[in-house]
């Protein structure tokens, strides 16, 4: 049994290539208010040029260029003061050859005017009338009117969650609704008979409380999907076929997180055999740890069968779950992780063909490799970050600068 | 104007290190499952151990280890079947010397037995009658009843935010609801008479829609604050003032963004002054962009003041708001940031004692740094991240390897 899961385990790179399901989900308006995080289902585009006049970038003289030009500390230019701009309204006056209006930043640029002398190159000797000591190029102290965003450009890219700045730019823009990929439901499905609700204040002998359903939850969350806690099921292969049936009709991912013995462990792929228009992807991952990792589609529903233990289940869910739950909410490309340069404290040692992935915790640039004598969750809890062991790698030597991925 | 406000500029370092406001926001009790990101406002203890009871961590058969001392494949030692444990029940046989339970992955070990045989190195030659072919020493096998966690034990640090698999734990110990501290709630002041609000459809003369609060708040919400919007205050110094005063009584941090012209500038620090019980900590950062940029604190409610350009404004938010708002938070240590290590596609000057914040386009490995002729937002929302020029550096050079703070 185990060395015929270790040779048919699948590199997760080949399962990260090849495990593309389709089932995308669908679009829906929002607010932009509550659009942070949220993917465009297509480019979002500017309906208007901004700032859509022109403004001055400084506090001064909006003027002509031509009339500045060979002004100089000893020889300056005179211009007639006549007018200012106020801040928020139409300029009320024109400028003419040998005219200046007083135009602070953000204001916009009188008619006739096509640059702004900044008041720190002028004078005022004479009431009504500015002294330049310096020119100024056309177009100097002015941001054009489409200079920000132009008619139809991109506001926002299709694929990308929104960021803040984002939300800024199309605030600017007027955009008041969004259309946006709908969060990704995913029904997390938790099986073993030893498993109860976590919020069971007394444990009968030999239970213990589901721990992964709460984090794949957490996880999903963070990721830009809506959890669906879809129960405890028995180690019962009816049961846990209605249940998957059920979660796969309500649902755009699911997640089972299986039963810990050898048994249990293979119930899952029983479970979605049994279902019509299902086919298994891969039962066995070159993962650890993680092996016990199945992917499937069922309906066009992506199924992620992940291994009983909790910090296994968290640790495959983040490396393969969350990649598909990406793709099926409309995320082009993966956010960027918090990372960190380290050395490594030991060496640790790996199986060419397989993806390792070591839980750190990093002080002063060392990163000391936490290992149990079981994969506890408190192990995951008291990392800092991870590491991963490249397939082609056998290992780690000790004082090796790695790249560990931090937790947040 | 601009001469004082060079030399009056105090270096950010100085700034983060000095401007330490002691408001810090109440608790509350939250439902685990809403609690991700939350942050514990004391550390949370385990009522109990974890697993809980001394568990198998592999199939095979519960026995005492010393019964297996010198077995090998020519001389099995012998064992009788005594019975099976099942998962989340108690066991139903205790182990005497020879004897051995049968017991899966996960379930609780029997009385009298201090190890577990992993099946595959057992075999079934007779009914009733087990073949141990290599040895066990005591404990193998087995995770204690408190591996995971003591009672007592630290489930949960307080002032970092909980995390997916902190929940989990949390899940694991049976904790239904956390005491965390209250969201800092952020009042978001936008000042200026050019500026409408963001879903103002048409715009008159010279009106810009309101685009930094919705940026702000965006940031706010990321860093787990909570955005209060209070509007747009024409430039007009008592209207600032009582928006203020307003925004000190309902929030724990205020954030005034300034309008731009000179006069708007000096308008937040007035405003600062016109209340009773407040200090103006400084005004004038050495940042770039980002100089006009005011720290305070009115009855002990931290205000920052940000320049009236929006990207100025939120450059300005991310290295001093955030840290402020994260602060008064109960956040004791920032989170991780994503980087990426890149090489610069061209040389950036920068002043000694002055940091620069540099928005750069990442592509295969190298930034490109990304400049307009003015701070406009689009240069934000087209970058992938920033590079930090440090107060003692001139600039960057050509090829220099650089850290980038990826946008996510």
């Amino acid at each position: 049994m185990s060395a015929t899961e270790f040779f048919t385990a699948l590199p997760v790179s080949a399962a990260l290539a090849g495990f593309r399901p389709l089932r995308r989900t669908g679009t829906e308006e929002v607010d932009r208010a509550a659009a942070l995080g949220r993917v465009p289902a297509a480019p979002v585009a500017s309906g208007a040029a901004l700032p859509g006049f022109a403004r001055s970038t400084v506090d001064g003289y909006a003027v002509r260029a031509a009339d500045t030009y060979g002004a100089g500390e000893a020889l300056p230019a005179y211009f007639d003061l006549v007018g200012a701009v106020r801040m928020g309204s139409a300029p009320d006056a024109a400028v003419r050859p040998g005219g200046a209006v007083q135009i602070p930043t953000g204001a916009a640029i009188p008619p006739g005017a096509d640059a702004v002398v900044m008041v720190e190159h002028t004078q005022v000797t004479m009431p009504g009338v500015i002294e330049v000591t310096r020119p100024v190029a056309v177009g100097g102290g002015i941001v054009r009117a489409d200079e920000d965003v132009a008619v139809g450009a991109e506001l926002a890219p299709a694929g990308r969650a929104l960021r803040a700045q984002d939300l800024g730019l199309l605030a600017a823009a007027g955009v008041t609704r969004v259309e946006v990929r709908a969060r990704p439901r995913v029904g997390i499905i938790s099986t073993g008979d030893e498993v109860v609700p976590p919020d069971t204040a007394d444990l009968g002998p030999g239970q213990v409380r589901d721990a992964t359903a709460s984090a794949l939850a957490a996880l999903t969350e963070e990721a830009g999907g809506a959890p669906s806690l879809r129960g405890i099921v028995p180690d019962d292969a009816e049961a846990l076929a209605a249940a998957l049936a059920a979660a796969v009709r309500d649902c755009d991912v699911v997640v089972v997180s299986a039963g810990s013995s050898v048994g249990a462990r293979d119930e899952t792929a029983a479970a979605v055999r049994a279902l019509a228009d299902s086919r298994v992807y891969c039962h066995g991952l070159a993962i650890k740890p993680g092996k016990p990792t199945l992917l499937a589609e069922c309906s066009g529903v992506p199924v992620v069968g992940l291994p009983g233990n909790p910090l296994s289940a968290l640790v495959v869910f983040r490396q393969v779950g969350l990649p598909v739950l990406r793709r099926v909410g409309g995320i082009a490309l993966p956010p960027a992780e918090p990372t960190a340069t380290a050395a490594m404290a030991r060496a640790v040692a790996s199986a060419a063909g397989r993806l390792d992935v070591v839980q750190v915790r990093v002080r002063d640039g060392v990163a000391t490799p936490l290992f149990g004598a079981s994969a506890l969750l408190s192990l995951l809890t008291s990392a800092d970050g991870y590491i991963v062991i490249p397939e082609a790698a056998t290992g780690i030597d000790e004082d090796a600068q790695v790249t560990v991925t931090m937790y947040r």
